[in-house]
Formats: structure tokens, C-alpha cells, sequence
């Protein structure tokens, strides 16, 4: 069948260009001079045996970071970024990730480390490598392309086609036919996007064949990288051929195992090559691609999105390919890997033909204007071999040195970047920052996370068949339903702690103004809030914290609070200072303290100047993407430094404390700070039990205390419980502005999966 | 001190007046023959043993209505409402409740049968009482008024008191004032309130003292009611006499149990009356009331806020009664009690006296002007003895020939009354039916009921030790958190189905007119619909049932949802009838179809007659005070009828339906057809499985199947779920239109409390 008309005349340009998309991307640790790293794969990224994002390729020090398949190449990169930022800032300090394909300055070869794996046969494989290429040609790392045909795509085109072959028959031809033109065409990528054009002589076991300043195209994908023997041919003819000659060289020794054929296109979808005749090719894996350095992950988008193009040019095209062609293809790819990269290739003609149908291929199919300028740039660089990555690289070493000291000096760059917003996953920076918290704790741990809805915070985690729900970092299956719809209603909230025998503040309701001021005797002299029922921003409250004394006083908190609802809510005043307790199960994990919005003086600085500088904390932000929020010199805090006799310009002397606002929310520019340790633990205990009386795994529990050194006792003039939440803020206690962080999100995913302790 | 000085300099007017108050209502059951029903107690109100609401009295056939404390007169009120309404609709078809405390036509005491409750003890002490009273006089009812001063009232009178006496001396000397001025003054209320003029000769052992014709105020509280021997004098001087005195006759045998001592005033709060002596006494029963038989439930509101200030007044007078003037007030007592309803009282001008503090003192409290007006017009009847209710019972009873006959036929119309809106409790009808059906069920149940909060329709249930919170009937703590947060998510929700294997229909969302547009391929000729992501009464929803055939159609219906949404819905549109499933745990409970609003022709009437004749139905209303609602003749059913070349004068033929409306939503008029019994067991098994998959306790899962005799296969073709919903409704089970009504509302709570099965 001609596969452009099928597409052109049945409309499927759209469902053509979709498909599935899976990074899995190695590079080895480096210490900052430069040199591997010989430490073991850090214990906290988890077991190996499980983890789905944070392996270990061939040796301990060769990370493997590999992203979830996506329908979206977009997406696919956010996830890369996601797990680059998380593994940068759990390394230990002095430990970065080489950005080049090919190895940094390695140590002798017994100081390089299998990888320590749990399977014994893992682990002998592993060996068998070392004996065969030898251990520093291990080192070599590269990123492999997962794509998977839209199965509805491959459906509709089965159907088109009216032919009698089934569907998986159907498919394993598209496949097969896709994987014999890039086999062929391979080199053009390998011209385009190669970056290994020198390595450190010490990496050839027998002498370097490069000769005093020579660069090639890309030594990994050269004979001088990690390839087979070129005896070692195996048909893409059928899959019947493909199953029958890989099997030939493993069963003659010449393969240890099928995954020992590195083809720069690997069918996938079994383990066994044989198991796929019944289930069918699901994907191909490309493994071509050097690491970009100029990318902090090894690959940029545009590269990611081209490559997809190219590789549907390869279905596109009207040959189907034959072994013949196949052949053809690895024999100039083996030509332009070791081509100088400063100049023409030899293929020029065919690589610009190529790139020509490319670009007729995204008019036919109404591409992105980005992508075709993109691929346009790139048919360029056929005219400009400066203009290739290559070329470009081999400019910045000659710059800097050597590949070594450039590949030293933009890893540490690189995890520079990613520690500098360390509280977030930029990837996933319009999801809420618990949620990027969390799901940092879950892919460090090895949880298999799955975005349900960004935009609802609500994720699928999963380890082994486990599989637990969270919505907004915390709202999960442990908690009853009713918990939290008992905490959303204040009035149903309190009748049930007091039942249960915890201190809360006596309030009564009214609906009436008339009958409200009336009952001013029953709160004479007493400390009371007088609050709308329904509070939004503090608005309609009054406080009377010595006690209401004057009846007509009452009488105008009354009407204030009636303005902003039809029932009002006459509340017991508890003095004493508010602790947020966040409780998970039996256990306070944290205790925070709320401070108004302040600066403290140097006797030097203005207070606008004091401001300044506490903004300037990498924490305050607007208070949704960071921790913390700026401090505002608004109208609030105009007036509450003019209370306080002061102006902006004042200077405060060393020492002094300048409170800016009366409330302590964080959202108008409060300080965190972490009192765990100091509160007394029968405060810890008393949170625990309101937590248990509501039913609910995790609580944020706000207690009134007026001395936290002193233990508690029955009586409200020692504590009382002004509210409790279901969905407490993490982010507070996770990143206080004083006192020790509290990580709570990793208790939040040992509750949900405890076996993983 | 001086109780009256102390409100008014201390401004406790309204916390005088604040109290908490509950009733125990004795009646017999009868038959529509006016005779004692001498079946047993209905084994459907569960076990006497512990059952809060509904118990039984000496008698098998005596119910004893209980309501809980509340703070307020009209709480209390409307609990005996519901109660009663519970009560009458639950008894079998052929039995009343009398509404006279004096027994109806009584059967050879043989017949009577004493109550069979579970406790040997309470069994052996009713034979006791057979002995010393006999069947016929244990048969008298009436009902008990509990009161307990505000103990905040107390408190704050107790520190303004100055004295050396503990809080609980002070308690109990309060109490003790009320009772015994209560004891003093009972007459008053026996000559307005009393309601037993008569009775049946065959009540008293050796014949009738009355002479024919001759009526009294009050034989339930006369000598010839049901009262101690007049020896037995228990002393009311000092909770210490109390206790002493009443010890002693329980000593010498005169009394078998305190709890035979009868007095008009009990003091409670233990149940041992030496116990009293730490507790303090806690509330007082006042046990002086006959039944009114012109109020359904026994008592009128009015009646109840009436006694309540007389109660009040009792602590209020200057005057603390001594034992001499208790011995006074029952003596005064026996002798109105006995008076002509249709003379004035002996007593008068100490009445009238009374009457008058009683008004002096609502003048001072600046108690409402009904509860003024009100005791004005009781003191108007120590004038007019023909306005008092005996007066107004005996003019009945002549009217309609003896008071069995009046008792029979106002049982008769209060128990039609209580029928006539079954479906609710009209007490509680602010709250959603649901919540009304699931309070009715688990008071018959002798669940322990508690509302937390009537708008938020959030219950408190309980039986022993074991709570359980219940929100809108069936949100409650069985349900994990995360179940509802997946329901509420249409995308999450369909998500976890599709991993999990049920078919829901496929959809794609848009965040682009354009890309929405261009997609159109990806669609062509399927059966689409298109919606906005968040849809709301259908707005923005277009279908192509038959299959999207025209590119301009499509991007017309694209614009139309995203003119109400940012992100809009191409789903694939499913053939077949939509039925919910309503599921908990392990089992479907009820199938229902719901179909749109129509009228069956009779080939006589016109469609508006046939409109009007459906709305009749006492299922029909407003939709929210009703299970359905009554179908509207608007602008969109004219439409419809139009469509059909009619008009709402057409007569449609004998036996042709009518269809009023496309959309098959009750809340338009739709009809709700019970489907559990006809659809194959297949589907429910699919239901359960969806609320097994999303976590779910209680469920309704709505599933698209084309033809429900067919046993389910896998293909979408065979059955489909378009939603689930966590909070689902349950009325159009318990009362559908047509076919089997299903009580999913029991169901509820056999989950939350299986120890109860």
C-alpha cells in the first residue's frame, strides 16, 4: 500500500504524528575534578531490583535514567528534566553527572565497579562484558529513543489497506519497514546530532587511532565504540529472520544473550525476540544518539521532536528497505562516524535529498512551523558542517582545553542550575509545590508515578501491585471520607471534639442581631471573637481578648459580623500563642510556628533596605511556586509601621524586631519556624489523639498554647484546638524559614507504602 | 439570695430562660375497633433493650415515645413529631395510637400482657405492679417533661451568690426549690391542662365512683389514677430527707423499687437516689401531664413553652416552699383533680394569682410576646373553665358520644395524617429526603441519632459504644478519602477504569479550538460526543449519535463547548439505555431506569389533564420536598410536543406515550422505573467491580447497555460506564415511579453497623 496517499486521502496526517515516546538516558558520576567516581550508586535512590527511573547501566558509577513512556515528546522531556533535578540534588555534594557519550578521566580498570546487582546473572553478564570489550569501553553512555506507532493509527491503516494479514502482522511490517530505512539512513541523524568527536587516549585498550588533534563525527558509533562484532549480522527482512539469526549467534556464543545485539534499532515488546512473533513488535528502540553536553539532560527538545519526524520519515517513504539496504546504512554510518566533523560528508547529496523529503513530509502533514524550521536549520548544516553539534563541540573543547576539563566544568554548571530552585521540579512547576515535592520523594524512593490530572494535583503511585491514590500531596485512601467532611464543617468539627473530650472554645450561633445583642450578658467579661459563621479573610471579626465590657461595643461586632453572613458565631477567646501540629497516624511529625511579616534591624539598613534583603531568600517567591512569600510594603504595612512610629526609612536599631503585619499568615510574608523539638510532647500527644477522635490519617492540627515549655494539663487556660485540616500545607514545614525542615512528604509515602520501610 | 434581684442586676434574663428539655410519652395501640391491640410490640422497632426512641411501658401494647434533650422546647418538639410519624407508619395496617392517657376499651386483664422485655427484673417487677395496681390502671398514660436549668445559669448564680456552698449543695437546692413549689402549685396546671374527665367504668375495679354523666378534671391524677398510696410521704425538705425518706419506704416494703414512688416531680440525674448526693441532682421529671387528644402527638408546642416558664417560675418566686406546703399542693392537687371541668375551680383566685407573677415574670425576662400572650389567655381561663382543654374534651366527647369513640377516631385521623407525606419527616424537612428516609430507618432501628449539623445534613449515628457520621445518607467513614476525589475527577475517574479494565468510552481532550478542529479525521463517521471538561446541566454538549459525517458540523459543535470550558471533551459516544446501579460493597442494590417526562393517553383526555392527573401523585412536587417532580408545560416541553405535531390540547390514543422531554432527569419530570429484579445479573456484577475499582463503599455507577437480557461481554458494543458518583441519590430507589421500591437507606446502615444485622 502507498502509505501517503492512505494518510493523505483518509485524513490521518494528526493521528499519524502521535505515537508513544520513552527516554533512557546513561552518563557515569564524576567527582568535581573531573575524575568517575568510584562511590557505590547512592543508597537512597532505592533497590535497583525495582526502581523504575534511577538505575545503574554497566558499572555502579553509570547511571541509567530512564523516563515513563508519553504521549507527548513534551512531556517525555519534562520527565528527563524532572529526574535530572532529582538525582543532581541527591548526589552527594561533591559528585556530578558527565555530560559527554564518552568516558571522563577513568581510573584503572579494577577501581571501575560492575554494577552491584541483586541477580547473580546480572551481575555475570556483567562480567562476561568486561571480559569481550573491556570495562572502560562500558564507560560509553548515550541516549536511547523508545517510539511507539499510534496503535489506533496502525488500526485504521490496517483496515485502509484491505489486505488479508492480520492485525500484529500488519504492525510488525510497519515496524520492520521503519527499522530498515533508519537503519539505513542512520548516518544522517549520526551527522546531525553526533558529539564524541575525541576521548582520552587511556580509553583505547591498545593505543589511541586518533591521531595528535584529529576530531571525528562520533567515536561511540564508530568501530571505537560500544558496538558488536561486524560479523554479527542479523536480518530485519521479517520478523521469522530476525527471531532465527539473533537466536543463531546467541546459540553459537557469539551473542552471550539477545540483549547482547546492540543495533542501534532494537525491536521491542518481549523479553524473548521468539516471544515476539505472537505479541508483536510494540516499539522500537532507538539507540543511536550521543549525550548532547550543550544540554543539561543530554538532549534537547527540538532534537527530540526532530528525531520523531525522522524516524516517521522512515514509514513515510515509499522503499521498504531490504537487508541489502540495511547493510548499506551501517556501512556509512561506520564511514561518517569517523569523518572529520569539520567538514562536508562524504553523503552530502544523499543526506540533503533526505532532508528534502523531510520537508515535504511535514507540509504533507501540516507539521508544526517550528518543527520545519527546525529541519530547515538542520538541511542547512549539509552547506555548514560548523553549524553541526559536532563541529560545535569540538570548538568549545579546543576553547576550554579538553573534553575532559569542558565536560568537568558544565556538569558542575548543570547541577549548579538544578539546585538553584531546589524546592520545585520546574518540569512540573504548574502543579502545587507539595506535589513536586512529593513526587521527587516517590521517584527518589522508586515509586512508579503516573500523573492522573496536573491540574488536580492527582497522582497514581505504585510499587509492585500496590497502587495508592494522592490528590494535592496528601488527600489519599487512608483517610475515612468522613474525616474530612467533618473538618470542612467548623460546627460539626467542634461537637465532635468535644465530645471526645478535647478543649475547644464554647461558641454559640446566632441568626439574629437582635437576639445576638441581647445575649451580651451570657459574654460579659469575657474574652470572645465575634465572627461571621462562614469566615473569608478575617473579614467581619472582632476580637475582645480582655474581655467585652461595654454592651454597646458587642452591639457593633455584632452588626460587623453580621454584615458578612447570616449567622454569627460568639466564640471563646483563647490567649496563648497558635502551633500548626502536623499529625500523620500515631505520630507529630512537626511543629510550626507562624510569625507576622518582619525584619529585623542592623542598625545600619533602612527598613525598605531590610525588606529587601529578606526577599532577596531563595524560599520567598509569590508564595505558590515558592516556599515562602515576599514581604509587601503595602498599605497594611505602611500603616502598621506608622502605629509603630516608623517609616520605611527608619532604621532599626541592631537587633530589633520590626513586625510589619498583626497576622502571622505565610501568604502575607510570615516567617516558618520549626519548634518540634522544643514543644513539649504532651502538645504532640494531645494533636495525635484530636487527629484519631476525627478519624483522619493526616491532620493539621492548630492548638492554642500560652506556654509550650509546660506540660499540658485538662484545663483550656493550658491549650485548646481552634481548628484542624485535612489537607495541611507541607511545604511549611518541608522549608521553614527557621529551624530544622521536616520532610513529610516521605512520611506521607511511608504511610501509603509501608512494606517499602 | 434573691433569685429574681440576681437576673436582673447580673442581666441572666436569657440564660434563665436556656435549658434542655425532653418528653416520654406513654399511649396504648389499639385497633380500628377502638380495642386494646393485643399483638405484641412490632418486632421491626428492634430490642427494648437498648432502644432509645421507642420502647414499651408496663404493657406489651403501651408504647413509651422517647425523645432526646435538646436545647430548645421546638427541638424537643419536633423529635416527638418524628418520632410519632416513625412510630405510626411502621405499626401494622389495622393498629392506632390512643390518644387519651385514660385506657381505651381494655380486654379481660388476662389478655393484657405485661410487657416481654429481655431483663427478668423488669419483667418480675411489673408483675409486682399487676398486684398492687392491677392491668386496667397500669394502662394509664401521659407524659413526662424533663427539664434541666442551663447549667452555665447555675454557675454564674452560684459565683454571683457569694455563698460558702459547693456548686453541686447549690445545684441540688435549686432543683429542690423548683420541685417543691412545683409539688405546691401542680393544681394550676392540672385545672388548664388536664384532659381525663372520664373513663370506661369497666377501669375500675370495684365500678365507677363517677355517677352517669358525671366528668372530673383529672382522673389520671386524681387518687383513682395511677398513684402511691396517700402514706407514702417522701420528704422534699433537703436532698438528705429525700433520700431518706424514700429509702425507708422502699425498706419496709411499702414501695418495691425507688422507682415506684410516683410523684408528680422526680428528681434525676442517678439512677440510685442516695447516688444523687455526689452527682447533685442533673434535671427534674415532671410526670403531671395528661395526653391532649386534640394534639396528635399528645402535647402542643404551645402547652410545652407554657409549662416550661410555669417550671421556671417555680425557682423564680421569692418563696422556697417547705415539705408542709408539697403536702399542701397535693392536697389542693386530689381535690381539682376531682372538680366539675365545667365550674371554676375552687382554687381561683390562687390560680389567677399565680397567673399574674407567671406574667410579671415574662415581662421581666422580656420573653416573647406569643409566650405573653399565650399565659394570658391560660389566665383568662380561670374565668372561663369552658376554655379549658378538660372543658373542651368533655363537649367532644358528648359531640361524638363516649371518649372511646372520640379517642378511636382521632387515632384514626392522626395516624392518616402522619401517612399522607410518607416519604419525609415533616419535623426535619429542611434536611435533604435522604437524610430524613436514613434518620426514619435508624430510629426504628433504635439507632441513637444525633444531628450535628440540619443544613449540612450531617448525622451522628450510634449504637453501644460504636459512632458512626453520616453526611447527605450515605457519605460516611466506610468510603476511603480518595474514592470521592477520584468520582469527582471525570478524567482520574476514567483513568483508574480503563487501567482497571472496564470500558468506558474513549476521549480526547482539547485546549484549542483550532487543534480540536483540525483532528476531525480521528473521528470521522464514529458516533461522537462533544463536551465542554466541566460540564454543567448539559450546556455545550452536542452528539452525533449516528456517526460525525461533516467537518463544519464538527468545528460547530467545537466552538459550542468551548464557548463553556477551556479544555473540551471528543468522547465516543455509546448506543444503548443508560441504567444506574446502586452499589454497596459487594452487592447491587437497585437498578433503576430513568425515563423522560411523558403521559400515557386514555384516548379521552387531553395531554395538559393527563399532565395534571401524573402530578397528582403525592410522589410529585418541587423534586426536593419530594421523591419526583411534577412535570412542567414549558417552553422546552412545548417544543417537544411541537416536534411531534402536537399540541398540550391533543388527545393522544388510548395506550400512546407521550414523550415531554428528551433528557430522562427526574428534576424535568422524568419518570424513575426500578429495574433489579429484570436486569441481568451480569451488569450488577460489572457495578460492583467499578466500585471495587475506584475504591468505593456506596456507589451509583451509571452504565450505557444496549440490550439488558443479554448476559455482558467484554466489547464496549455489549455495555459501557459513562460515571460514577459517590454520593448517589438514593430516593429514586427507595420511592421510583414504577416498579419495586428498594430501602438502600437500611442498607446504609446494616454497613455502618453489621452488629445489628
Amino acid at each position: 500500500m502507498n502509505i501517503q496517499l492512505a494518510i493523505k486521502q483518509h485524513q490521518l496526517e494528526l493521528l499519524f504524528q502521535q505515537g508513544s515516546y520513552g527516554l533512557e538516558k546513561e552518563s557515569v558520576r564524576i567527582w568535581q575534578n573531573g575524575e568517575l567516581a568510584t562511590t557505590p550508586h547512592p543508597h537512597i535512590f532505592g533497590n535497583r531490583r525495582f526502581h523504575p527511573y534511577i538505575q545503574t547501566d554497566f558499572a555502579e558509577s553509570q547511571l541509567e535514567l530512564i523516563t515513563p513512556p508519553n504521549k507527548t515528546v513534551h512531556d517525555t522531556m519534562r520527565w528527563l528534566s524532572a529526574i535530572h533535578q532529582i538525582v543532581l540534588r541527591t548526589l552527594p555534594e561533591d559528585e556530578y553527572i558527565f555530560p559527554f557519550s564518552m568516558p571522563p578521566r577513568l581510573p584503572n580498570e579494577s577501581q571501575i565497579q560492575v554494577a552491584k546487582l541483586d541477580n547473580p546473572a546480572d551481575v555475570a553478564y556483567r562480567e562476561h562484558l568486561v571480559e569481550i570489550y573491556g570495562k572502560k569501553k562500558q564507560m560509553v553512555s548515550g541516549i536511547h529513543y523508545n517510539f511507539q506507532i499510534s496503535p489506533e493509527f496502525i488500526k485504521q491503516l490496517h483496515q485502509i489497506s484491505g489486505q488479508k494479514e492480520s492485525l500484529v502482522e500488519f504492525q510488525n511490517a510497519l515496524y520492520l519497514k521503519m527499522t530498515r530505512n533508519f537503519l539505513r539512513y542512520q548516518w544522517i541523524l549520526v551527522y546531525l546530532l553526533a558529539a564524541t568527536p575525541t576521548v582520552d587516549a587511556a580509553y583505547f585498550r591498545d593505543g589511541s587511532p586518533l591521531k595528535a588533534g584529529q576530531y571525528v563525527r562520533s567515536l561511540r558509533t564508530s568501530r571505537y565504540g560500544y558496538v558488536n562484532e561486524p560479523e554479527v549480522v542479523v536480518s530485519f527482512d521479517s520478523l521469522q529472520e530476525y527471531v532465527k539469526t539473533l537466536e543463531h549467534w546467541v546459540s553459537i556464543g557469539k551473542l552471550q544473550a539477545e540483549k547482547e545485539f546492540y543495533s542501534n534499532a532494537r525491536l521491542r515488546g518481549a523479553n524473548k525476540a521468539r516471544d515476539l512473533l505472537a505479541s508483536g513488535i510494540q516499539y522500537i528502540e532507538f539507540r543511536l544518539f550521543d549525550l548532547n553536553p550543550f544540554e543539561a539532560y543530554g538532549m534537547s527538545e527540538e532534537d527530540a521532536n526532530f528525531i520523531h519526524y525522522f524516524i516517521l520519515l522512515m514509514l513515510w517513504l515509499d522503499e521498504e528497505g531490504t537487508q541489502e539496504s540495511v547493510q548499506l546504512g551501517k556501512a556509512r554510518l561506520a564511514e561518517v562516524a569517523l569523518e572529520n566533523p569539520l567538514t562536508e560528508t562524504k553523503f552530502k547529496a544523499e543526506g540533503v535529498a533526505m532532508m528534502d523529503k523531510l520537508l515535504a513530509m511535514l507540509d504533507s502533514l501540516h507539521a508544526p512551523i517550528s518543527v520545519k524550521n527546525y529541519a530547515q536549520s538542520k538541511r542547512e548544516q549539509f552547506n555548514d558542517p560548523s553549524q553541526t553539534l559536532c563541529a560545535k563541540v569540538v570548538k568549545a573543547i579546543e576553547e576550554v582545553g579538553s573534553y575532559e576539563k569542558l565536560g568537568t566544568e558544565l556538569a558542575i554548571k548543570y547541577k549548579a542550575q538544578a539546585m538553584e530552585h531546589f524546592f520545585c521540579l520546574e518540569a512540573f512547576a504548574n502543579m502545587e509545590l507539595s506535589t513536586q515535592t512529593l513526587m521527587f520523594d516517590a521517584i527518589v524512593k522508586g515509586l512508579k508515578v503516573e500523573i492522573l490530572d496536573e491540574q488536580d494535583n492527582f497522582l497514581k503511585l505504585q510499587f509492585a501491585e500496590h497502587i495508592e491514590y494522592v490528590k494535592n500531596g496528601n488527600m489519599t485512601g487512608k483517610d475515612s471520607y468522613i474525616a474530612p467532611l467533618i473538618m470542612e464543617n467548623k460546627v460539626v468539627t467542634k461537637k465532635v471534639l468535644k465530645t471526645a473530650g478535647y478543649n475547644v472554645p464554647d461558641s454559640i450561633e446566632f441568626t439574629d442581631p437582635e437576639v445576638a445583642k441581647a445575649s451580651f450578658p451570657l459574654f460579659f467579661d469575657k474574652p470572645m471573637v465575634i465572627k461571621p459563621k462562614s469566615t473569608n479573610f478575617g473579614l467581619g471579626i472582632s476580637i475582645f481578648q480582655d474581655g467585652v465590657k461595654d454592651k454597646e461595643d458587642f452591639a457593633k461586632a455584632i452588626d460587623i459580623a453580621f454584615r458578612e453572613d447570616k449567622s454569627v458565631m460568639v466564640e471563646n477567646y483563647l490567649t496563648g500563642t497558635e502551633y500548626r501540629f502536623f499529625v500523620i497516624g500515631d505520630k507529630t511529625l512537626a511543629v510550626l510556628l507562624r510569625v507576622p511579616a518582619n525584619v529585623e534591624g542592623d542598625g545600619e539598613k533602612t527598613i525598605r533596605q531590610l525588606i529587601e534583603i529578606k526577599n532577596d531568600h531563595p524560599l520567598r517567591g509569590d508564595g505558590k511556586r515558592t516556599p515562602l512569600k515576599k514581604i509587601v510594603l503595602g498599605d497594611i504595612e505602611l500603616l502598621q509601621l506608622k502605629a509603630q512610629g516608623l517609616t520605611p526609612d527608619s532604621i532599626p536599631a541592631k537587633g530589633e524586631i520590626v513586625q510589619l503585619r498583626v497576622n502571622s499568615n505565610i501568604s502575607s510574608g510570615g516567617d516558618s519556624i520549626d519548634m518540634t523539638d522544643i514543644m513539649h510532647p504532651s502538645y504532640k500527644d494531645i494533636a495525635v489523639g484530636i487527629t484519631k477522635a476525627l478519624g483522619a490519617a493526616v491532620c493539621g492540627v492548630d492548638l492554642i498554647i500560652p506556654d509550650y515549655t509546660q506540660p499540658a494539663t485538662d484545663s483550656i487556660h493550658s491549650w485548646g484546638v481552634i481548628e484542624a485540616n485535612f489537607n495541611p500545607a507541607m511545604l511549611i514545614h518541608i522549608f521553614p524559614h527557621h529551624g530544622t525542615p521536616r520532610r513529610v512528604t516521605r512520611d506521607v509515602l511511608e504511610m501509603l507504602f509501608p512494606e517499602m520501610k
